[in-house]
């Protein structure tokens, strides 16, 4: 294709995916099942079922099906903010002076700020069709409660959010959108539930984190009639949802003639990640295309390049089932001071698997450079990057100055998962010189693995 | 056309206009000229220069030229953030049950998260092209210095912003993406300027006004070699910068055929407004086409229906040339507890004389009434909206079901201008019924009109 790229690539409405991308359907070696913690045997579709919803049970087993039709009423809310655009950042690269070029999936165009809307009207629909009164689930940043909020307005279901508390506190005006979309957040570890109160006797005065609100709000969910728990990341059927973000992100390189040489997104729990490499991945799999991907994870939390790939709780309470994974312990708690998001102990089983086998890289970054390359980019691009999305803003823009000192022009696309207008006390802290790196110990890790399960 | 409206329309890259429109070509009554208050005539190109960019200047005083070109790094800049998408409100019109269709042109979905930077990056450029070194400005919400800082980081400016103090004390956040963006702000009045110290001596405890900020801003510009003086609304070139709004709604409404019956915009000193209507009202001017166009404001800032058409002070510390608008004088300070920006004494002298001229209609509203609309809005459209938009959503929700009694099936069209992620203090307050309606009293105007000055 000779013509111009544009600054933004919009898909049309009838180019937009119609199903979701299955990846695990062409994994030779399938990610692990979740376990029974009590038997170690695999979960089945009845066990999950006093937790999850019965249509999200079946897309989590699926390991076969390649393809999975988004419902129609999915399609309709997805087309209040989505396509989201394809961005070529033609700025960026000349203020880098790089011959690479470099692309970037926005996925911030929408209230919740992140593409955790594109998981939460799912899960929110399949409870709906279910009959259910409402949902239960844990949130870090706030992206993703905001997100599940916004769902259940727009389908009137009912939505209860236990939010970290160090988030909750660092971000009161995350509880206001919330509210605004007619939920409840509780900052976790609260007196509400049984666990909360076991952490806060275990560790008093924690900050808390994504395995701790994780453990109350499924306890919320069980313990109530017609409540079902829902997660924004790490699960099978998330990065399955999370695929309309590669589909469009390739529909749209496809449409000019674009191929990506690297493909970079910021992993916490891999739902980003997962959803934006999805049908490349799909591509090297089957043999089609070969393609560089990288996961970026803070230094802070690190569980692809220091973590363990073994089962582990999902959750700090342990009441949920065993998952294989990169993991640092379900008693990994990062340092207060972290303020990038990222904060999950665990990866997602799937990305695991592909990471284990070879099929991508990992890097990890600490979180002044992360602000550093953040504040360059809002500068030149204009949008003001949530401190997630600027791990792979961080990792991109290395990548680009390494093609600028050998000459490669490589293209790069990376994701741009959401904006920071609700960071603004970390963004603060950053201009005050008063963020710090936190890396943990060897030991500190060391005490962390022996957290986990012996099967 | 047959064919069936997209819930979002975008125009191609080389659809975009390539130059604004003048609506003052087509006016028969051209907008009052600035005067100068000493000497009661109109102001030369040379007595504004101290104040504003030379080009910017010219501009203002051309009240001839119909369409102005676009220069090429505003083009580029454009592109970054537009188009913008005209939406089909499909939910919101399923929620009504109305026979209406509406259309809104959302301009939220960029950093400064209004319609703001696209008068910002012109005058920026400007002040660039002659050799400055620096701009001053206010804010109110906050919107415009967020616009300016950012297309003063991207054009390597220097930028002073004067925020309204009310307004800086409930939106600390909003300091610190200007900051972001390199810009220092200054909470108004302050005792940086002699104007502001006067403004302290005379209204000790003032949460400050537009007006103020203006003052001081001012005069920080012209105090300073290398500086000039730029502002977000009320005048002419403000309004041609933001006819970009109106070029890209109409011909993305053109490419599907549609015309609209109603247009619909909140207005405090009337740069969104002006801007959406701007082509539809040079259709109106030239008797091509005819609109139904209604200005929404603030029931406690209620200038085009309570105020004067007069002669006023554009500020409060009356440094600036006097501008003929409806006003409600320049020591009007709009109630503390009024939320919903839309502060601004005054009135675009374009739309001014529009309004006198009888072509367009203004309603006021309560601001509770507003922040309602824009719950029910955010909550089927999925956008949270500012509370200065959620004017224009409240008589649109208000029209749409007047179509529901009569059965009319009119085509809607409202300016989203912008998202309300940092008045969240606002929506706080709303949703802990904290909030009321302030309605100055005629006797409070009046004593405010004693304040114009006699010519």
């Amino acid at each position: 294709m000779q013509e111009k790229i544009p600054y933004k690539i919009y898909l049309e409405e009838n180019e937009m995916p119609t199903a979701w991308y299955n990846v695990r359907a062409d994994m030779k070696n399938k990610p692990a099942p979740l376990l029974n913690p009590g038997t170690g045997k695999p979960m089945t579709a009845q066990e999950l079922a006093p937790v999850f919803c019965e249509e999200l049970i079946a897309q989590e087993l699926d390991n076969d099906t390649p393809f999975i039709p988004i419902p129609q009423e999915i399609l309709n809310f997805y087309k209040m903010y989505r396509p989201s655009p394809l961005v070529r950042a033609y700025c960026l690269e000349e203020k880098l002076q790089t011959p690479a070029k470099i692309y970037y999936k926005f996925e911030g165009n929408n209230t919740s700020g992140s593409h955790k809307l594109n998981s939460a009207i799912a899960q929110a629909y399949y409870a709906k069709k279910q009959g259910l009164k409402g949902v239960t689930t844990e949130t870090g940043a706030g992206q993703w409660g905001t997100a599940l909020s916004m769902a259940c307005a727009y389908l009137g279901l009912d939505c209860k959010v236990y939010m970290v508390k160090v988030s909750y506190e660092q971000k009161p005006f995350r509880r206001e959108v919330m509210r605004t979309y007619g939920a409840s957040v509780t900052p976790s570890p609260s007196t509400e539930t049984a666990v909360g109160r076991k952490i806060l006797a275990e560790h008093p005065g924690t900050t808390g984190s994504l395995g701790c609100a994780i453990s109350e709000a499924v306890e919320a969910a069980t313990s109530q009639e017609g409540y079902r728990y829902v997660l924004g990341s790490v699960l099978n059927q998330v990065l399955l949802h999370q695929s309309v973000i590669g589909l469009e992100a390739k529909a749209a390189m496809d449409k000019y003639g674009i191929k990506p040489d690297v493909i970079i997104g910021c992993a916490g729990g891999g739902s980003n990640l997962g959803g934006l490499i999805s049908p490349f991945m799909g591509e090297k799999l089957r043999g089609e295309a070969d393609y560089q991907i990288i996961a970026v994870e803070p230094a802070s939390c690190p569980s692809f390049t220091r973590g363990k790939y073994a089962y582990d709780f999902a959750d700090t309470g342990k009441v949920c089932p065993l998952a294989k994974m990169y993991t640092l312990g379900s008693g990994f708690i990062p340092a207060p001071n972290h303020a990038g998001g990222l904060r999950y102990h665990g990866m997602s089983p799937v990305l695991s698997q592909l990471y284990d086998d070879g099929l991508m890289t990992a890097i990890s970054v600490p979180q002044t450079e992360v602000f550093k390359a953040a504040e360059q980019f809002a500068r030149v691009e204009g949008i003001l990057p949530a401190p997630e999305s600027s791990h792979a803003i961080k990792a991109a823009i290395d990548e680009a100055l390494r093609c600028k000192e050998t000459g490669e022009e490589k293209t790069i696309l990376f994701g741009l998962t959401g904006t920071g207008y609700f960071d603004m006390v970390a963004y603060e802290k950053f201009h005050n010189g008063q963020m710090d790196d936190y890396i943990p110990t060897d030991e500190e890790l060391a005490a962390s693995f022996a957290s986990l399960p012996q099967l």
